[in-house]
């Protein structure tokens, strides 16, 4: 009936784009010095995963940070091994060689975020106690985020980034650097993201989250050790989660109404559609590489994201920038509009922010900044180009 | 954490509409000629549970089938006691005297769908053998729907329906009485319906029978007579089906980022935001009312639903229509988009049948067909009013 376990993938063995990266390896900055959250909670000591590409200039002057989605992590591109069968990092085709993010000129640096279960510290963690933390890690903000990249730029000995960029909850990311600290980051690329969770956006992330709760094998976050993780739940979680990143006519090109290994509807509760077999797969394959537990502490975090927040009004959370934004948003995407993009750009203009924005035809849906990569490289490789020869020439 | 089992609703009595039915009966018919399937299988025998308002005129052609939703049962109108704070049927507002449905001039009748849960066969029914069916009750489509009606309506002497109604599920099984028995029926109001689900249509019912399938007191359907039923996994499948029905705009006006019960964030897994204890009611409360397998078996029929299967085109399914048709989308709709509505609209004004069609402005998505009945009233009222002058003329 439920036929999460099915099939492995049957994806052939493409070769490997020349102008990858190539083989990366995995890093982590371990920090003692007490991080106080936005709740108030106090975390004494964490560790941030990270991957770097390129080269840091003598300056410190070349550096992107890119922050990552919901369920992204630090490997934005490349590969660990030589397995041919190895899938390369999730953005390999932005970054590399000659790519939108130009690792021949940049020095890019992306870290899991805190409270992930990729690297950096997260509810999977060891607290001091030398029990898993589960529940009792403290809340996660996207501040938070970006309090720990802070310290990981100081450790790798970044001043000010020439651009944070990303995506989806990255873009999140993105926009609070350039509120918290102001003087760091010199241009922020804002795509396919929001500056405030709608109330649609709550209800979907609530929705995963009871999933998991509904999960029995979930024991209210204490189920590390166990022999039955709540992958049940998870699944679930990411089949809701999978939906909004799709548009309605990326899926119905996709899919259709095909049925799945048959022609013949067979009237059973078996998988009959292919879409389904698709999301079941989906849901499935995410709990080989997720935590329940970082996958609650993550949609809080996008839950209670609103830039406005703390400060009253977006146009005062948004007096204090210096950076310059370009804003990306996709046709397709019903997760995170058109219409939300606006709500930054327009307090961005009227509060006289150089703001470079652009609604991008795509028909993916959210997932669009990820699988329509072709279509936003050359905005961000002439935006990037434009900046770049504008901080040659001033020196800014 | 789980705030499934929250407070009780904080509901005041309102007095009841002096045009409404008042109180009224359940009624149900039991059929012992076999049902012959779409899958094939075979129902021996099978009972349907309806409720009817007004009074069947002397030559039986007043008679107004209205179909329900996915959620719905026979209960359309009035109330079962004198108890001040029991709810009206579901479309109480829509059926009465002087209202649309005018039950002064027609006679309403409503059944519970076959493989439901409210008074007709279904999965959780008693099996020849004694048991609950469970999952061996046959899989039920749109189509064996309306071949149970058919006996019902044989069993209340009407051999044409002046009209069969129905909005989202109900939709589809008015234009399928169109099609299957085209000399039964006058003229079909379908509304907020598509005439096939889409690809996002079978993935949203999936994910909320992958919610059920995960929950472990779900047993493979085997779980009546236990002591714990899959609740659990139910809740969040109507959570999923409940945020399709809703728009993102209708959202933002009832919760926005309004916090619950509390004024300033909490940063904690309770209940933060207002949306969220909305959806967690929502949930729960269907559980008390609905039977998981019949929502497994009644969202696959939901699912199976194009009508043109088994024909090859649509033109081909539509082509011996004799009804009329009105056809209502609302704009705000994403479940059943007004774009669907005219998959319908389009094909039946090429092959020259008479279709009425509107799309109304409306802000609550899905649901505006139960809740902006206002703004439907007056074109259905007119639409009935203009067939029923015609029928007396022509004697139609």
């Amino acid at each position: 009936m439920s036929n999460l376990r099915q099939l492995l993938p049957r994806r052939a063995v493409r070769p490997r784009d020349p102008r990858s990266v190539s083989v990366v390896d995995r890093h982590h900055a371990d920090f003692d010095q007490p991080l106080t959250m936005r709740s108030g909670d106090v975390l004494e000591r964490f560790r941030i995963g990270y991957e770097t590409y390129g080269k840091l200039n003598a300056d410190a002057s070349n550096a992107i940070l890119i922050c990552h989605a919901l369920s992204g992590d630090s490997h934005v591109a490349g590969y660990y091994t030589d397995d041919p069968a190895e899938k390369p990092g999730w953005w390999d085709e932005a970054v590399g060689p000659g790519k939108m993010f130009d690792t021949e000129r940049y020095f890019v640096v992306c870290s899991n975020v805190l409270g992930g279960c990729r690297g950096s510290t997260g509810p999977a963690s060891i607290a001091p106690d030398g029990k898993p933390y589960g529940l009792r890690f403290p809340l996660v903000t996207i501040a938070d985020m970006v309090a720990a990249q802070a310290r990981l730029a100081d450790y790798l000995g970044i001043e000010r980034w020439f651009a944070v960029a990303g995506g989806s909850m990255g873009g999140m990311q993105a926009l609070q650097w350039a509120v918290d600290l102001p003087e760091r980051v010199a241009n922020v690329l804002f795509i396919a993201s929001t500056p405030r969770s709608s109330t649609q956006n709550i209800a979907f992330n609530e929705i995963g989250r009871q999933a998991i709760y509904a999960d029995p094998h979930w024991r209210n976050g204490d189920y590390y050790g166990q022999a039955v993780k709540p992958d049940a739940g998870l699944a679930v979680a990411r089949m809701i989660g999978h939906i909004t990143y799709m548009s309605e006519h990326s899926l119905e090109e996709k899919f259709g109404r095909n049925l799945q290994d048959h022609t013949e509807v067979k009237y059973t509760f078996d998988t009959e559609f292919a879409v389904e077999s698709y999301l079941q797969y989906q849901g499935f394959k995410f709990t080989e590489r997720f935590d329940a537990n970082s996958y609650l502490y993550i949609t809080k975090a996008l839950d209670y994201y609103d830039v406005a927040q703390g400060y009253g009004t977006i146009y005062d959370a948004l007096r204090g920038v210096l950076a310059n934004f370009l804003v990306i948003s996709f046709s397709s995407d019903w997760l995170y509009t058109d219409k939300q993009s606006r709500q930054l750009v327009e307090p961005l203009r009227r509060l006289k922010k150089e703001v470079e924005y652009h609604r991008v035809d795509a028909t993916f849906g959210h997932d669009s900044f990820l699988v329509e990569v072709d279509k936003m490289a050359a905005i961000i490789s002439r935006y990037l180009d434009k900046m770049w020869e504008r901080r040659q020439r001033v020196g800014a």
